[in-house]
This record gives structure tokens, C-alpha cells and sequence, in this order.
């Protein structure tokens, strides 16, 4: 039995952790403050109520006749079927083999590394630290691609030596808000192609995109036979407590003469052992028609809240597209990112997340989270106003 | 990029697929024939109401002001206390930090793989199909224990080398159903300190336990410096399709300088999400003495299908302590396990498991499950004696 010491490489990555503390101890000098967290990417609003009945009434079945034992490892047929529906809606063709229900997307982002090893990752510096820590702990090489101000914030492929890499996508951007253009991902998806590369394409704020940009890589010419897509419905759906998300691997995906759909299939029917029925009604629910509507409701008031915090930081130099929920603030040359984090902690009573959590690149930023509360979004415009 | 090449050597393992292909095959010729399935070993009585109703209680606040985003991950502290408050019933102590809530045994047994690179696991064989297969996909040596007539269906020391190896124990054992007495485990508790092992301690059916046999292998003197603990909800409160099990790694546990509960604490935190909120509210409902008493019903009931079971076999060898949902047939000579399920199929219309599914040394013998519905178990009972 041998220890893996790539444990120890690892750093303790508790951004949130870390902020939490912060808060906590502020708090406790500051008992009478209400302070408004703008940091956390997790939604806030309730659920819609008979999204949550088609659950309990599923659930509620647990103890009937109609009791259901283990799940199918890889999802029930008819979540699988709803989601080829909405795929196709948008313009892509999958079938339910291609397509695997999970415990949600942060989950399948790092389980996905079984399926490889002694690899070369390529992610985005900032990142959502999951990328790279789960790499680190499997003992990945790392390359890390700036996103700044000169590349919109995006991955671009500049400088990368044609090697077979994996390579992290998140569209939109996650702390950056920057989305992919079909140009910009056809570039990234022609370069895999020909270097034998993977793209791990975290479609996690798919549902924000309003514009021309594509809400999957494979609306992409030639990324089934290079990309891996992982998605949610937390953001989508406020399913960030219930756990349920999907990856696609389609047939066409080979490496090695491998299939990578037939090793992730034998990877979650050995290490996973599915998701709870009613919960995947409630996914059901939410890609149907009605559904569907229901859940573009929160997200448009959620964008309806980036567009007031947006409007906080007139004269600032800050990136939000109208695709994301987060904005990407740069802050004054005079403050690190912590510093600044306590400066509105203390000055505002206003929360948000240190740039410099995300990476070396995230330095100079803070990222603000529109998944707040509208009443703390209006509270904490009316304070920055003075 | 590199194919992780251990899933070219793992052999495809479908026990159940096959078993449900050749049971789908006969049903075809055979529509009218009441096919009674003795295999699988999946709980099958409904849950209780009242435990339905904590969660759908819980699940209903999802629509409401108490709406719950992301869930702690490793765990509700309210569920981990419930679960430490469970365990000092039994004698043990072991406090909050110890405990990781997860997504259902099955998961973590294979997922903690990841804390170790390059080693040796011991399992018995037959086994759970699962420990064997993890290690292969994870590019581990594998040491099979044969489980026979004369060691008790046990996996004993003797003859193993001492060296560090993973030690995998399931007690009472799928698919055996023999159970360790103190005197067996301090033996491999011993061995395993002695060796710098680690203890893999299935206890998914310790709820099943009625004699001495320890119902946690931290009754044994020296297992916290050597065992982690993998048990589940699904076998004692019926939770096989809501996926909630937890995972015990004690502080006392370190190896080559690390603490495996750190190691643990952070894989959970970067590859895991947690469990929802009204999952653990019914996990913590199944701990509290009300709701043992509920789930101690549903067990004697499966108990009492046991021992009808073993009435059929009279005058044959079989293996089933009162402690085990399972029992292990020794077949007549002439028959191959294969055969043998095909001819319960055709003359009995009678689904079991081919011993030879979980193993070499399973060659030679059946499983058969109490998780059947009592009329299914009389009727094959009656069927069995004509």
C-alpha cells in the first residue's frame, strides 16, 4: 500500500473556506451589520413549486408499491431521453447511450480523471479551483493559459506546443464571465482534433447565454470526436442541493483505440451507483416545456441582478457579458485582491470573492456573484452609490 | 494526453446484466410464468411513511424562504452527530471530523482509491465485484483470499506475505454472509498495524448482526490506527435508490506522515458535492430510536425470508449465519453455477446469483437473497419442495 503523495504537492485550496473565516470574524465585531454576500456562486431563489411537488410526489412513492431500489448506474431512460430533446432543440444530435446522469457536474469534472493518466492538463488561469486541484491530486502536469484584459479573458491557443493535452473549456467563464464564440471554439475543438487532445467542456452556465454563442461544443463541426461535455442543473434549475448533472461521451469520441463512452460507462457502473428517482423526475420536469419556462424565470432575474450590479461600477473597468452571472471587477492598482475583499468587507459590508483565489492571473480582480437576493443587490448598490 | 490503460485489462464485469439478459431471454418463450427473483440483492418492502414524510417535509422547504443551496461536503453536522450518536450505542467513539456523509457506500469504496497510487489489495474471492474491479482500473495488484468450506468462508492470514498491502473486508460478507467474529478481525487489526495496511471495512450490512459478531471494526483494539469504515444506509433503512452512506477515517489513521483523514477531507472537498439536505434528514431520522425501531421491522422481515429460504435447502450445504441477508449454496457436483442457474431457471422459474460471478472460488455454488417479498419467498419454498 502506497500513499498518493500527490496529496502533499497539493495546497490547501480553501478559497471559500478562507472567506467564511473572514466574514465570521468581522461579524463577530460587527454584530448589528447586515452584510450582503455577493461572493458564493450558489443560487438563493426558492424552487418552483411544482417543480419541487413533481419531486415529493415521486418521492412519496418510496413508500408505496411503487418503491424503486437501486438506480440505473447511468441514469433512467427518461431523464436520458429528456435531454436528448433539449439537445436537439438546440441543434444537436445525441442519443441516450452518449448521455450520463451523475450526482452533478463538480463531481464528473474530477471523477472524469480516471479515464486517464500521467496527462497534461491546460486550464485557465483564473479557474474554477476544481480543475486544477483534482489534476494535482492525480498527478497531472498543469499548463496554465493567462486570461486577461489583451485575450478578452478567454483561453487562446497562442504559444501552446502541439502536444495531446486535456484541455478545461468552461463557457461562460467561470470567474470571468467571458463566453466562446463558435470561432473561438472551433479553433480550440480543430486543434484537439489534430493533436489527439481533449476538451472537457463545462457547460455549467449554459442557460445564461442569450446571444449567438454556442450553448453546447458539440453545436461545434468535428467536436464529437474530441470533446467531453459536463453539465447541471444547479445554475439551471437550483438544483445546487439535490445533486444531479450529466456528461456526454459520444460514441464517436476514440483515443488509443479506445472508446471513451464504453470506459466512462464501465467507470460509473464500478464507482458510482446512480441518481434518486425523484430527483431525476424533477430534472425530467425542468427540461419540459413548461419547465423550462419556470427555470428561465430565476435566471432572468439573475441577470436582471448583474445588470443593477453592473451599474454600480460606472468609470470601473470591469467584464460581464450578458451571458454570465459573475462580474469580473479590476480593481484599483493600489489593493491586492484580498485587500480589496477587506476594504468592501469593511467599508461596505459587502462580500466577494478575491480574484486571486482563482490563480495567479486573478490578482488585480474580485469577482461578484449575481446570485443574491434582489433586495441585497439593491442594498449593496445603494451603498456603493455613497 | 494518456488512455488510462488499466481499463484494457479489467475484464467486463455485467454479473447482473448477464443474469438479466438470459432471465429476459427465457421470459420471452415463457410470458406466462411467474419468475421469482432470489437474485439481486436489492431491498424490495417500502419505505416507511413516516420516514418519507421527514424527507418530502424537507424537500418541500425547497420551495420556500428555507431553500438550501449547496450542501456541506462531507456532510449536515446534524447527520454526523446522529451517526456518532449511533456509534457510541455500539461502544465506539468517534466524533464529528471522523465522519464523511456521502452518496452511498458503493461510491466510496471505489473512490478512495484515489488516496493511494501503485498498491496491493487483499480481497476475498468470491467477492463484491467491485473491490476487484476498482483496483484493476486504478492499476493495482490484486492478492485473492479464497473463501472455502474450510476456512469458514473467511479470508484468513495464513500463508500471506508481510508486507503493506489495502485489506478489504466485508463482514458479514456478500456473498457468503460469514461474519467475523472480534477474535478473526483483531487478527487482520494486528496484522495490518504490524504491516502499515490499511483496512477497508465494509459494513454496509452490519444492521443484519443479531449474535457477538462486532458491528464496527472499531470495537476491535488498534483499528483506529489501521481501518476505515465504508457503511450505508441502503440495506438498514431502505435507501438503496436514495443514495446516502458515510465513510469513517479516524485522526488516529496516518500513514507515511499524512493524516488519511485530511487526504480524505480534501479528496471529498474537490471531487464531491455532498448530499441533499432532505436525504440526510431522512438518514438522521433512521438513526434516532424511533426510527431504528422502524427500520429493525423491515430487517426482521428479511430475516424471516432467510430463514424460509434455508428451510428449502435441507439435506443440502449451505452457508447463511443468522447475521446475513444472504445465502451461499453449495450446488450438487454435476452442475457448473452457470447450470445450476439455468436449470433453478427452467424447472423452477427461480432467479439466484452463479457463484462464479463474484469469483473463481465461487465456482461451485449459488447466492441466493432475502430481499424478496415474502410471497415470492413462499411461493418458491413451495415450489422447491415438489
Amino acid at each position: 500500500m502506497n500513499i498518493n503523495l500527490n496529496y502533499k504537492k497539493s495546497k490547501d485550496n480553501y478559497l471559500f473556506v478562507e472567506i467564511n473565516e473572514r466574514v465570521k470574524k468581522f461579524r463577530q465585531t460587527h454584530s448589528d451589520l447586515h452584510i450582503l454576500n455577493l461572493g458564493v456562486g450558489d443560487v438563493t431563489l426558492p424552487m418552483d413549486k411544482k417543480l419541487v411537488k413533481v419531486m415529493t410526489d415521486a418521492l412519496n412513492d418510496q413508500a408505496t408499491e411503487k418503491f424503486k431500489g437501486y438506480p440505473p448506474e447511468t441514469g433512467y431512460d427518461f431523464l436520458k431521453t429528456a435531454i436528448c430533446r433539449y439537445y436537439k432543440k438546440l441543434g444537436v444530435d445525441i442519443s441516450n447511450e452518449d448521455v450520463f446522469v451523475s450526482n452533478g457536474a463538480g463531481c464528473d469534472v474530477g471523477n472524469i480523471l480516471n479515464l486517464f493518466s500521467f496527462s497534461t492538463a491546460v486550464i485557465a488561469d483564473p479557474t474554477y479551483p476544481a480543475y486544477y486541484d483534482s489534476n494535482i491530486l492525480c498527478g497531472n502536469e498543469v499548463i496554465l493559459l493567462p486570461l486577461t484584459k489583451q485575450n478578452g479573458y478567454k483561453m487562446v491557443i497562442d504559444g501552446l506546443e502541439e502536444k495531446s493535452y486535456l484541455i478545461y473549456i468552461c463557457s461562460p467563464n467561470n470567474p470571468t464571465g467571458a463566453t466562446m464564440t463558435h470561432d473561438d471554439l472551433k479553433k480550440w475543438v480543430d486543434f484537439a482534433n489534430k493533436t489527439s487532445s481533449i476538451i472537457l467542456f463545462d457547460n455549467a452556465y449554459q442557460s445564461f447565454i442569450e446571444d449567438h454563442c454556442p450553448k453546447s461544443i458539440y453545436l461545434v463541426e468535428g467536436a464529437k470526436t474530441c470533446a467531453i461535455e459536463i453539465a447541471s442543473f444547479s445554475k439551471s434549475a437550483g438544483f445546487t442541493n439535490l445533486r444531479c448533472g450529466y456528461t456526454i461521451v459520444p460514441k464517436e469520441l476514440q483515443r488509443e483505440g479506445q472508446s471513451l463512452n464504453a470506459m466512462w460507462n464501465k467507470r460509473q457502473c464500478t464507482f458510482f451507483n446512480g441518481v434518486p428517482y425523484h430527483i431525476q423526475k424533477g430534472a425530467e420536469f425542468a427540461l419540459s416545456d413548461e419547465g423550462e419556462k419556470i427555470c428561465q424565470k430565476n435566471i432572468n432575474y439573475y441577470k436582471q441582478n448583474a445588470k443593477i450590479l453592473k451599474s454600480c461600477f460606472k468609470g470601473m473597468q470591469f467584464l460581464s457579458s450578458s451571458n454570465s452571472p459573475y462580474i469580473w471587477l479590476k480593481i484599483p492598482a493600489k489593493f491586492t485582491s484580498w485587500q480589496y475583499f477587506e476594504y468592501l468587507l469593511n467599508e461596505y459590508n459587502i462580500v466577494c470573492v478575491p480574484g486571486s483565489g482563482f490563480g495567479k492571473f486573478g490578482e488585480g480582480y474580485v469577482r461578484f456573484s449575481a446570485f443574491a437576493k434582489r433586495e441585497d443587490i439593491l442594498l449593496a448598490k445603494q451603498r456603493l452609490a455613497t
